[in-house]
Parts: C-alpha cells; sequence; structure tokens
C-alpha cells in the first residue's frame, strides 16, 4: 500500500479534475490527482481523443486529445501526482484530514475534490427477472458481446431497440444460429441503414422480430438457459427457444463507492453550492459535470470556472486565516514558465 | 445615424463580451457587439497585449493579444458587427425590443449583454475644493500630463503619492520652475528607485516635499491660479505659489451612461441572478468583471463561463417556448469551421 500525503485530492482526471491542479497550485496547493481509468482526460481521452472540439474559450478548434495535453502542460509546474488505473474504493476523515484508498493507494488530504464527470456507467439490467445473478454468471445472460464466436451456433435473443441492438444483431445473424430480437416498442432507435439489413435478414429466415415484448422469465438450470419467456404489453406471451440473452439497454450513470460518501448523490450528480462548490460533506467539493446546482450549463468551460471557485474554497478550508484575493497570473507568474 | 438589428447587443469588446458572440451564435443568435474603444479586446488590448497570461484554460502561457485574437477568430462564423470608438450613450426600451444609441449609431436589439469589464474609469478628484471646475477649465488643474512643455517653467504642484505622482514629480523637475509633491501621507507608495531620485531632486532644490498635507483651498481668479492652500491634519496651513496643480489620486470606476439604465449599479459593479446573469431590468444580463454575486471569482474564464450561462437565457428571452438542451460542439460544428 503506497501512501501519499497532498494538500488537495481531486477524483477524476478529466479536464476539470486537470484543470484544478493549475487552480490549486496557483494558490500554493499540492495536489494528487486520482483516476479510474488508466490514462488521464477522462472522456475525452476515453471516448473521442480525436474530435474536434469547437466551444472551448480561445480555441477556434482543438482535437479532444491535444485539449487533455495543453491541461497536462497548464498542471506540470505545479507537480501533481497522478494514480491511474484504479477507482477509489473509500473515503475517511474529514475536514483537513481525509484518506482516500485504492485498491494499492492510501492518500491523505486536507481537501477533496470529486471531478467526477459522467461518473461510472454500468449497463442497465433487466431487474425484473428473477434468478437474473445465476444466468449473468455463466454468461447466458450478457451486457455486451466481447468474444463473438462463443456465441456461434447459438440461438440468441438480441433485447433493445437502439444502435448497439441493431448492430449486433446484424453482425451476429451471420454467427448464431438463429437471432431473435425483442424490443418493447415497435419502432427502432437505430440507424436507417442498419435496421434495413436486420430486416432483410428477417426475410432472409436468420432473424425474428419481437416487438412490442419485453423479457418476463427466464427458464433453465444450473445456469444453463433453455427458454427465455416475453410479454406482450397486455400480458400476450411467447416463449423462445435460446440459450443466451444479449442486453442491449444502454448505460445507466453508477454512483459507485461515491453514493456512500454522504455526498448528497442524485441520479448521477452531485448538489453543491455554487458560491463555494462546496457539496453537503465539509471538506469535500464537487466540480465539473457531475456538480449540479440552478442554472447549470455542463459545458467543459463552466468546470474551468468551477475549479477557480473551488481553489478560493480550498483556501478556505486550509487556511482559513488567510484573505482571499483574486491574483492575476500576468503579475504572479507560474513556476519554471512565467 | 447607421442603423443595426440584431438579437443580442453586446456592450463591451473584452474577453466576455468575445465569447458571448460565439455562445449567442452557437444557438442561432446574431449579435451587434459595441465598446468605446477603438479596438476590441478590452483591457487586454489596450493596456497589455504584450504581457502572457497563465491561466486561460488549455493555454499554458498565450499573449493577452493573442487571446484576443484567437477569440475574434471563434467568433467570426457566427458574423458578428463591430461598432468601436464610440460610447454607448443610451438604452431605451424593455426585453424583446431595445434601442442602444452611440453618437452615430442606433442598435436595435431584443437582448442586451452589458460585459463591461473593469468598466470606465476616471481620475479621483478633489471635490472639497470650491471653484474646482474654473481651474479645470483653464487646465490650471489637470489629472494628467499629456503636453509636458505647457507646463514649462512654471511652479507646478503635484499632488498624490503613488507610482504616477512621484513618476511625474521627477519627470517635471528637469522642465517646470519648480515642482511641490503634496501627499497626504508621509510615505509614498512607489517605486523604491524613483522615490530615491525625487529625494535626490529634493536636495538639489528642484523640488519641495509636504507632507502630510491636503489641498484645502484655490486662489487666484478668471481660471488664474496664484495660490494654492494645502493643509496638514490639524489644520496647519501652507500657501504654495503655483500656476497648475496636477492630481494623481488614482482612477475610480464610473458608471457612465450605465448607471442610469436601471441595472442596480453599485461600486463599479452590477448585481446579478447567478444561475441566468439576468440585472434586476429584465432582458439586460452582464457578464464578465462587472457582474457581481456571492461567489464570484474575477477572472477571465469565469466570464467564460458566464457567457454560455447568458446564452441560455437569451433563448430564455427570444425563444421561451424552446426547451434549452446543452449542445456539443463535437456534435453540431461550427458554420465553416466543423
Amino acid at each position: 500500500m503506497a501512501k501519499y500525503a497532498t494538500d488537495v485530492a481531486i477524483v477524476g482526471a478529466g479536464p476539470s479534475g486537470l484543470f484544478m491542479v493549475f487552480e490549486a497550485g496557483f494558490l500554493g496547493y499540492k495536489a494528487v490527482v486520482l483516476d479510474a481509468l488508466p490514462q488521464i482526460g477522462g472522456q475525452l481521452a476515453a471516448l473521442y481523443p480525436e474530435k474536434p472540439i469547437y466551444d472551448v474559450p480561445a480555441h477556434p478548434a482543438i482535437l479532444a486529445g491535444q485539449l487533455v495535453e495543453q491541461l497536462h502542460t497548464q498542471a506540470a509546474p505545479y507537480g501533481p501526482e497522478y494514480l491511474l488505473g484504479e477507482p477509489v474504493l473509500g473515503l475517511e476523515g474529514s475536514a483537513g484530514h481525509f484518506t482516500l484508498f485504492t485498491a494499492s493507494h492510501e492518500v491523505s488530504a486536507k481537501v477533496v475534490v470529486v471531478a467526477g464527470g459522467g461518473g461510472m456507467f454500468t449497463p442497465r439490467k433487466p431487474t425484473q427477472l428473477q434468478n437474473l445473478a445465476e444466468y449473468e454468471h455463466t454468461g447466458a445472460v450478457r451486457y455486451a458481446v466481447t468474444d463473438k464466436k462463443s456465441l456461434a451456433g447459438h440461438d440468441v435473443v438480441l433485447a433493445g431497440g437502439g444502435d448497439s441492438a441493431v448492430d449486433w444483431a446484424v453482425e451476429l445473424a451471420h454467427i448464431a444460429r438463429h437471432v431473435h430480437v425483442m424490443h418493447r416498442r415497435a419502432d427502432f432507435r437505430a440507424a436507417d441503414e442498419t435496421v434495413r439489413q436486420m430486416k432483410e435478414l428477417e426475410k432472409a429466415g436468420k432473424i425474428t422480430l419481437h416487438t412490442p415484448y419485453q423479457l418476463a422469465e427466464l427458464v433453465g438450470g444450473g445456469g444453463v438457459l433453455e427458454t427465455v419467456v416475453v410479454e406482450d404489453l397486455d400480458g400476450g406471451k411467447r416463449e423462445i427457444a435460446a440459450s443466451h440473452v444479449v442486453c442491449c439497454f444502454g448505460l445507466a450513470p453508477n454512483a459507485g463507492p461515491l453514493g456512500e460518501w454522504g455526498l448528497g448523490w442524485d441520479k448521477g450528480l452531485i448538489k453543491v453550492d455554487r458560491a463555494t462548490m462546496q457539496t453537503q460533506r465539509e471538506g469535500v467539493l464537487c466540480i465539473g459535470d457531475m456538480a449540479d446546482y440552478e442554472g447549470k450549463v455542463a459545458l467543459i468551460l463552466t468546470g474551468f470556472a468551477e475549479a477557480a471557485v473551488a481553489a478560493k474554497r480550498v483556501q478556505g478550508v486550509i487556511n482559513p486565516e488567510r484573505k482571499f484575493k483574486v491574483q492575476y497570473s500576468t503579475s504572479k507568474g507560474v513556476p519554471g514558465v512565467g
């Protein structure tokens, strides 16, 4: 268990978290940044590093990956420590004396700034089904297809009506023995061309569509699935012989351990006092997309401004005797830069 | 009188005003930008274009002038109209139907966004003096030295104790017949080296220091000054034979016409509702350094975030029927750019 001691522990290495390093550093506070992802940049690095962004002020166009690099460079003079690839599992203590735990790190910090962005996302599950866990355990029920070959020659139920359901239906129709697509509405919210391909495969007898139906029951034993019972809105049932169900119901924000920190977690967001970015737990602040208040406009540039407000609060917690005064970087400079 | 009609009139072409053009444009609204200065960029362009700034997010270091150029480029796709070099003199009308006047322009706009930065600054005056206007009128009392030669051979009182008072005392000592420096404290708040030079000139008989003294009376007639009476804290008086007084008491924020728009002007700032950037006059918003609310951190990056909030409000005023949804530039792009 490697131990670290710092002024500010920043949970989340997305754009708000990275700029928080700069703002805290500018006021003289050291930071450790923790992120479950193996690299800095949050969604920008993980989901769309090659996409141009047009609304970062004074950057008419900048690639998301480049934005991360600029923020990294800007934070560098303050020597932050980045602890990546491990989610934060626990938070203990109180303002001035917090400890955060990951699987292999222990970080003591005076203030915690949660910059969790969109949060942790996990697949939506058909929680109405009994024995769901039993079939999840054996892979008979899945939320993603990571190994197509394991479904070769099987009867597969594809549940859902969005892009990933339709994409996988078309893809698996060529591998599985038969694909049953089940959706609770008659219409699919997916690319027209893929829906057209799916309907061609239906005509060709490779796919059967069941709409509007919902999952009602899993029948089998010992984790081996034999029949999937689906149900229409009037309670009319159909039995589908199938050994696998792939659920494509999208992702839902998940508090993860954050939900247990007493921050006021609500639908993936944390309510803060806009004037300080303070959550309901003294000394724990929240900035960026995860922070909510009246009039919030969840953009990257908003997170930047919130970092400046949070830095003022960091000083208020760590050095309450020190009067806060806006300092200008043009006059004060930055170590090793100006 | 040239007439313009637009969605949003932005008063102030500093960084917040320029980014407001982008944010309004991104939501589909056209803008006209008005500024008393002859160029865009506000203080950045007028006072320190060559100074590097280190706290603009994702710009580890950028010259103030370059920042203005980037913001100008970013706003360009939305085709704003810039009306520069003339202060806004009047505002009439109400939300949806405003008209702004300058000396030669008339702009009708649905929403007004005041982005006035530090505001208009005017010299602090010794308002306790009777007949002040009479001597101001002839130039016997001045607040700046724009033409040194006009003081050649005269006895001049330099009033004030900051950098500009001391700088001018040293400068004028070589031109005037004699320089009297009068300051209400014993200590000067000016660069050590210049204070040292001033004291050398005192020893050399070119300068006389009067501290701690304040201006008490101007004696003369018809705008021609003969004697300046100064007074110490106990009411003790001195008469100084002098034909000119240069007052260097610093600058004070001045509402200018803004003070008469019913926006809630208070000490150079305007109180706004943080969730909408709405002033107390419906349809007139305020962003940037001039906008005040609890927890405000007056930095450039704060003005950027406020512009995004104000744009939401612009839509609320112009198209109240339209539901506001955060749009991402990565998906939506920008005309002619992405």
